[in-house]
């Protein structure tokens, strides 16, 4: 294995999603063979001994404290953005340009603007053999996997409905503290965006259609959370007192919809019906 | 038991719902202590010989032809309407004009304007001491009545969702033979009245709270289905070839919709959200 | 129906199964096309005047005061045996021997011996045509029923598990109160016989072979439970005080076992393997 | 991390549980914060080309082809036994006797006698300091760790049943081919061990209590297997032809049995009742 061509890589953010990716990049090799050997190459923070301390922490070669620099550096091959949705565009864009290889987190971005300038960034990269994707990591789980193969293979039959819920309860707790993700400017949306998208990408992904209508409501239950040392990561919280300084919510906590699916390639199948919910902050006990 | 004051029920159809009825009136006074002993005095059908077999299967008294029968009758207290919807306004008005209690099935009418009227009618009479409700059977669920005193008790604090599924799967089969509840002139609607009226007032009836708003897809995924003799029941269907002549189905056979509640008495609750689907021909196997 | 050739029935015991039985007596054949209708004709009860209530509330046409003189009228053609466990076998041997069918409920007898002198008494009454059985309820739920059917027809190959289990909650309350079906000198037995009848009588039914061996534990969690008024149902009860006076529990409220079957009648098959539990008295909250 | 004391590990044994274990090593100081840094120092295996290979896919620092040079090297502080059962005993206590730490997978050893010495050598051992453990994974999943605690804090109340199944479907296929895990001489016993170890240690982990007595079952519902060419893993099979050449499978597989338990170490509890099933070749579809 460790003769193999190497797949250099570059990692921006280091949080939660940055801790899940560093274990996917060691850890994919040593059960599949792969065309390409990964190398945890570096990784970019702002703060350089947090940034050092996570990469001695999850295994990175070396450390930046600019992202610009991974994209600068010719020993790095694919930028891999761990960060949150509103830095996506502007390093997806920038990587691209620089012929590196990207593999973006969800959500792609917090705009359609965004996407969209993404999208044509991506496309024009393709042309050049740069490779580009965002992180369904859905896609991949055993049974959605087997899904869509039932679907392809026609064991369904027509599709009539499908029905998805994801739902995470972390955030019914009320005094659960305030985190980037809860942070509009940041994150752009809330659950909508962080596990709706997965609900989104899995319905469309293992229907094999694409969403061609849509009704929606969103909520936000906890309009404001207590304010906690670290906004980076999802974890646990500790024992907030109930008089801690409190921060807005400025996203969604709960997102609910029904959809209609265009019937795919082709035209003579009905327009097909779905709902789910996205992540709600549900006391389930 | 046999010794206490009657009342005297005169039940008009008496095809699936009316066999229900009629097991239930024979049966809930052995069961529970009643304030009136049921009686099964009259059932009304248009063709005599089948309201005959019906009476003497179900063990009914005696038989009319006409329902306007039943409600001349004065050894009647209660008209139970176990009819199309199509008639249900009709019936109940006349009756609560002549003073008989009123039994009417769900979906109560086929269209707001009669409900609107029945509803108007009800209250009339209602200031003579005449009574009138709706079937809503899933109310005396002991699952549903526990929810619903958890709720008036606080135990599950404010709500936040309410989801509900009302699946049925008799109508996945595309050779499922066309009764009256798919022909939009008698039942009015298809899932949606059929039992998707069952999830509408268990959720608003669990929450105390009324629905304010809604946003609704409705679909019939089977558009024609086989004509079979007896058009009248729910019940099973045998061989019935392929080439049989087919009907149309003029209702929904799915109904999948998101809403939003009132809030209830309190206006300081926030909306609430809630979605079902309702019957839905899908293949479950 | 009212018109048919009549089955009349006389029932001995009219609590919790004898209230069961009037109505499955009264309801069958509302629903189903009996070749004999049922007739409520008697109900035996010692005590003559809550014989009397409960035949009025149950429907039942007339009462007596010992269940001897059920078998002695004429008018009665089958024995109905709700009563404990430890006078079936009396009642029933007494029932045949008068040429009457009877039909005894579970579990069959309190001992072996008892029950071998039952079956030799049934033989020898049905070559006169005399009918008996013992009221396994559970075969005709149609989940049970349909199971049968895919053990029959082989669509579910060689049965290697037979995995049962029946839980009830009703004694995990230790202060629920003492009744007759907790006393060995009445029951026989404790959950294996109430209720671990059931399961291996579905066992034994739907895979169409027979236990030939077994290895049991026996447990009572709750010795002794506090005295109410009335010992004779299985229903509520209310806020009985910790210092009520207790009576001894003399039967197990758990069962526990492995078993072999014995391939039934091809002795190519291999030993089969089941086990459940019996009733216990577990907290499932 | 990488400044860390050291525990340099040496691995016997490099198939299905080799690459597990590998994992576990290489994985857990990136997600915990453990006292010695594990370092995968070197796995030993009889074929040098092949355990070459693997520790290359797995990522071991060195071959040995004679696991008592790992126990002879004195840069290996702790034996991982990977190896089938019937070589369990030997290389443990060989290894404790030469100081160093031992993780051997379950079942533990494949006889009472074996258990036994290899006990007491790691009592003897366990004086001088030198830890020894047997791979009970299960412990530290969430749930069961949740339910000991939940135990132990008295939230349960008493014990009254412990169920268990542990049910694994592979071997469901008649064709699936036979492994060193069919064959006693190496694994000593089929689902009873290899899965029925992990649920009779999960329930006298969790309950706190110890099994005082016990009845069992085992069967071979599969007495015959092809042969494939590689028998060391779990993993997949192609499409062995049935008349492929077959070996004989020389344990169960399937066990079942009730115990009891000893109440721990308070003497008045009762005895307590448990039961479940091993690995089971169940067709579940």
């Amino acid at each position: 294995m460790t003769t193999g061509k190497p797949l250099r890589v570059g990692m921006v953010g280091y949080a939660f999603m940055g801790a899940a990716h560093s274990h996917a990049w060691r850890t994919a090799p040593r059960f599949f063979d792969l065309p390409l050997q990964p190398r945890l190459t570096a990784v970019a923070g702002r703060n350089a001994d947090a940034a050092r301390a996570a990469a001695d922490r999850l295994g990175w070669e070396s450390v930046e404290t600019d992202w610009r620099r991974l994209i600068e550096r010719d020993d790095i091959d694919l930028i891999d953005i761990c960060t949150p949705g509103n830095t996506h565009a502007e390093i997806a864009i920038a990587a691209l340009e620089a012929g590196k290889h990207v593999l973006c987190e969800k959500p792609l971005a917090n705009s359609v603007e965004e996407a969209e300038r993404m999208t044509l960034a991506a496309e024009t990269a393709a042309k050049q053999g740069v490779l580009s994707m965002c992180g369904f990591s859905y896609r991949r789980t055993p049974a959605l996997a087997l899904a869509k193969r039932f679907v392809e293979q026609g064991r369904l039959g027509d599709l009539r409905h499908v029905r998805a819920q994801y739902l995470q309860d972390w955030l019914s707790d009320a005094n659960a503290p305030m985190t980037w993700r809860l942070d509009k400017s940041k994150s752009g949306s809330g659950s909508l965006g962080d596990i709706g998208a997965h609900s989104i990408d899995a319905a469309q992904w293992v229907s094999g259609q694409n969403i061609s209508g849509v009704s929606a409501l969103l909520e936000t239950f906890v309009p404001e959370r207590p304010l906690a040392g670290d906004l980076v990561g999802l974890g646990g919280h500790g024992d907030l007192s109930s008089d801690a300084p409190r921060g807005k919510v400025t996203v969604d906590d709960a997102a609910v919809f029904t959809a209609k699916f265009d019937g795919g390639a082709s035209a003579s199948l009905k327009p097909r019906v779905t709902r789910w919910a996205g992540r709600t902050p549900c006391v389930w006990s």
